[in-house]
């Protein structure tokens, strides 16, 4: 898979690119990445890629012909634009993602982009959630990330798992490691048991509890099995 | 306001620091960033840093002596964890957060963290959408950098007013600047016509068009003001 992103600040992805999983990605040639500065398409002396918007206002607009130039050579590749004015991310829009062979990612910047840039070249805009951000590059690196540990072989069979967990459509149940004591501090008896048969319905218990809490829509929007219904009732007894 | 980030990739956030608007505001002493890398509190001469979860299970947990001597040393800070588990961020959490004199953010790792660790110093567990990511790096930097942009004087005027535009509970109107036909493609008549008050019309209908279709529960929310329903009953109509 290839992943272009368009940008006005190429070296805010130095970090994402240099560090842990990524890097082991790109180095074992799972994934390309192309940081492409916006500004290396624009004219002129001063490399201008902004202007003032029509009709007045504040801010700045991203102006139409570097992105033309730029976009016109990624014709074969899906072209997402990051903006609050975008559909939601979520895991399904990342698998979906995972099968295009190569995807374009504009990081949006200033008030917006020239309109015509969007009706032209743009195949889907993305949001990362309700909140605002000084760029599109952090939401950039969000969309990558997510979709580059679903490439087969990026993730260790560990991983992929925790995964399958989280998506099983429950929140995690807590996890302890060593030492069973600290501080006074102890792990729950029942992790130290060895009966797998309770550590199993301990895992499940505390993650629907964290669910009902925390998500309850999650657990309306499941089919619950038996065993999920008996221990929610067990929960709901507790409280 | 201070943002201490523990982490066990601390050069993920070399770019979010050298760059733009957060570079800016850290040169002005506007905020104070400290990346703090996890295994610096780690012992022993391999300065381990997780190890295998009680009661089995795939993955590695995050010990929990580390992070009990790092967060000793922050206890006047409010403690986040990003997780998958935690409450959804959006620009309202944002804004609490902002009125907080010190922040430490735990980007989480591996399956997950020690509960100890949680049970004892995390105040919020903070997930920024319902997507997974190979860590809680890009979280802590989409956190930090959401409130960062709200401290007074990090950005210019036209930057905050970009701000309650969106928050004003509509999605914006497209935007456009020269020139004004560019490979025949033309910006829409009425920008170019210097009258301001069909220009308020055209950028309203606009923005309620868009937020119809891609967010109807924004509308659903919303106290409508007598011109915005007219105009409703007006791109309805067009339907």
């Amino acid at each position: 898979m290839k992943i272009n992103i368009l940008t006005l600040f190429p070296n805010m992805f130095d970090g994402m690119i240099n560090e842990s999983i990524i890097k082991k990605a790109l180095n074992n040639n799972l994934v390309e990445i192309n940081i492409i500065n916006i500004r290396d398409y624009a004219k002129g002396k001063h490399k201008v890629t902004d202007d003032y918007p029509f009709g007045g206002g504040p801010g700045m607009v991203l102006k139409p012909e570097p992105l033309f130039e730029a976009l016109a050579e990624m014709k074969d590749s899906k072209v997402i634009l990051t903006s609050p004015q975008g559909e939601m991310f979520n895991q399904s829009i990342a698998k979906k993602l995972l099968k295009e062979k190569e995807i374009t990612i504009i990081a949006g910047h200033y008030e917006g982009l020239d309109e015509r840039v969007v009706d032209t070249f743009v195949d889907m805009e993305i949001s990362i959630g309700d909140y605002v951000l000084t760029g599109g590059e952090l939401p950039a690196m969000v969309i990558s990330d997510a979709i580059i540990r679903l490439i087969p072989n990026v993730l260790n069979n560990s991983k992929s798992f925790e995964e399958d967990s989280f998506y099983n459509g429950l929140l995690d149940h807590p996890h302890y490691t060593r030492p069973a004591e600290y501080k006074e501090l102890k792990v729950p008896a029942v992790l130290l048991s060895g009966n797998h048969e309770k550590i199993r319905k301990w895992r499940l218990k505390e993650a629907l509890k964290r669910t009902l809490e925390r998500r309850p829509e999650l657990i309306k929007e499941r089919e619950l099995s038996k065993e999920e219904k008996k221990t929610i009732e067990e929960i709901l007894n507790e409280r």
